[in-house]
């Protein structure tokens, strides 16, 4: 998405994720009506061992944006790979993974907020590639709640 | 920079930063010697009361990559504003500052890392509006030294 750099040798086992996505997703929550949402995804590349992310999502009646995140994951040795993302919302997460078969697990180490965001305290995330589609599913734990399902969606990819 | 939303009335006070910035800075540390460095800097709205921004570097000589950041700016009543910022390096922060008259001071509250990422510990930035052009310095502690002079630019916008 920004220079035509081949990318680092390091991005191999996350090589999958490059490229723009878009798709539709499911959400709930202990404390809210489930809900769907389209979503864009675009993990980019410019040369250097990590990926840029950023994400949004809108309502699928009128297109209102809903949320959207950003940040950047960076591939370890041995299959390993951390993730550092900001929210709109006055958070940020850093969470430790590991990546094998186009598969991707992540769990938040550490969660900080500021003092006018939600309660959030703990997320595990789930990638993986299917039939040529990235799925995904985030369980959160907020305001009291343990992890908990929060959302899924498939996306198709619709850029190189 | 996405849809043609007006912008939510909160962000008033940082109204100023929205539009694609373009420019040069220069940098140095106790630790590494004196650069040079061009920048971009995009501040987004979509209707809802926060900013998103990504900003990237890179080396004036060659156009390579640098230092790139994203994250999101919340203003808060009474001229407060919290900052949200992921970087690539592995870091995450939480800046509280205050806006007024254009002019922008923040300070870190919590920085975050990586195990495997530089051990940055406090930041403070400043940004101002100066005769049409978006100014910023920014001081970092890090790798034991304290708060010490780090980077600073001066940026023209380029798109509204």
């Amino acid at each position: 998405m920004e220079d035509a750099k081949a990318p680092h040798g390091d991005l191999d086992p996350i090589a999958f994720l490059i490229g723009r996505w878009r798709g539709e997703g499911v959400g709930g929550y202990p404390t809210m009506a489930d809900f769907r949402y389209g979503e864009e995804v675009v993990f980019a590349q410019n040369g250097k061992p990590f990926l840029s992310y950023t994400q949004r999502t809108w309502a699928l009646d009128d297109g209102r944006p809903l949320h959207s995140e950003t940040g950047y994951w960076r591939p370890r040795p041995e299959g390993a790979l951390e993730v550092v993302l900001a929210h709109p919302t006055g958070v940020a997460e850093i969470y430790y993974g590991t990546v094998a078969f186009s598969k991707i697990e992540l769990a938040t180490d550490v969660v900080v907020r500021t003092t006018s965001a939600k309660e959030v305290t703990a997320l595990k995330r789930l990638y993986g590639l299917v039939d040529g589609k990235l799925l995904y599913a985030v369980d959160m734990a907020a305001v009291g709640h343990p992890l908990s399902p929060h959302l899924s969606a498939t996306l198709e990819r619709v850029e190189e």
